[in-house]
């Protein structure tokens, strides 16, 4: 991916932080001389920051789990809100005339090898890692695995893989005006902000807090 | 990518509308050994129904350009909203409380050929089709490429190749709900729709228009 300078982001706070919100990744891989792409809510495992890693879970049927091999090389992408920005944002048009459209978005990419886990240990741990930590955020009365009955968490336990995926590069590209004067920037902002398209809000909420 | 029959979706029209709405593709690309992946806002070009387009531009100085070649086989990924699904949306916890967390999202994918264009007279068209597209929806004053100085967007035109992938393989992987009973998939869209999270506010929204 080609990143402009202004909005490379390599803070790992900030990279981590942007993957804990937008969890779901596309998993993307390339076996058999075709590129695939697997969409997995990851968990972020920041417990030592030396060994960051990404662990998810996929179905056993899913066809993922004998297509890529224990090493093979991956590429997550994590995507924030998107936006199409109007040049009737930028104060400056009526000024130079000089504006044309752009697209407002942000991404991060990780890049590492994939492990499979076949450990039910393992896999219970994950789960219960995974879903704590989104009932804690969503749920004012959250629910916890232990609350449905043993036998069946077991069976789901048993019909899934467990992945890990060792970072070994991580990069955002944050595409978010800041290569625009701040009067086309607050122009932006303001143009998103009360737009009826949620995406739009979101990245213009993303902006206030970017800059 | 892995879809149970449920998710599945094969209607054009259903696939071609998904792209109008989310048109940031993710362009994935496989050369010297390294999986690449751009983000690009594509225009879909459904002029001759048997042979569907998406159409795109990046920069000349997009490293892309090069590593890619005319011919090469890519993926282009169209993602909707996604939210995290509580077990506490479902009714039927309280009954058997055989439940556990879940993902919704939406993707399509697109597998076909890219080729490269560098005339200008074809990345003018290309421009114009794709501001058009989005300034008809979100403007009520539409802003116009002949809106800008000539010279300033001859220098732009100058600085960008066009791009195109012929549409060989196209499909929706609409991951809603709809394997569940309608109690439950109905809990699901109320217990999403007041979400202070605009995206899972999307969700509960595509959901009721999806069933």
């Amino acid at each position: 991916m080609h990143i402009p300078s202004k909005f490379k982001v390599t803070n790992p706070d900030t990279l981590y932080r942007f993957i804990k919100d937008n969890p779901l990744g596309t998993l993307v891989s390339f076996s058999d001389n075709d590129i695939d792409a697997t969409h997995i809510p990851f968990y972020l495992d920041t417990t030592d920051l030396r060994k960051v890693k990404l662990q998810g879970h996929i179905a056993k049927i899913n066809p993922l789990g004998k297509k890529c091999n224990d090493g093979d090389k991956v590429l997550v992408i994590f995507h924030g809100p998107n936006a199409y920005i109007s040049p009737n944002f930028y104060p400056s048009k009526n000024e130079t005339g000089k504006v044309v459209p752009t697209w407002n978005y942000s991404v991060v990419h990780v890049k590492g090898s994939v492990s499979f886990n076949y450990k039910s240990s393992w896999i219970t741990k994950h789960l219960e890692k995974l879903t704590n930590s989104h009932e804690s955020v969503s749920q004012s009365n959250p629910w916890s695995m232990s609350d449905a009955p043993k036998e069946y968490t077991n069976k789901l336990i048993n019909a899934v893989v467990g992945l890990e995926i060792a970072i070994e590069d991580i990069v955002g590209n944050f595409k978010l005006s800041q290569n625009k004067p701040t009067n086309d920037y607050d122009g932006v902002v303001r143009g998103l902000k009360n737009s009826e398209n949620e995406l739009e809000s979101m990245v213009s909420m993303q902006m206030q807090g970017n800059k």
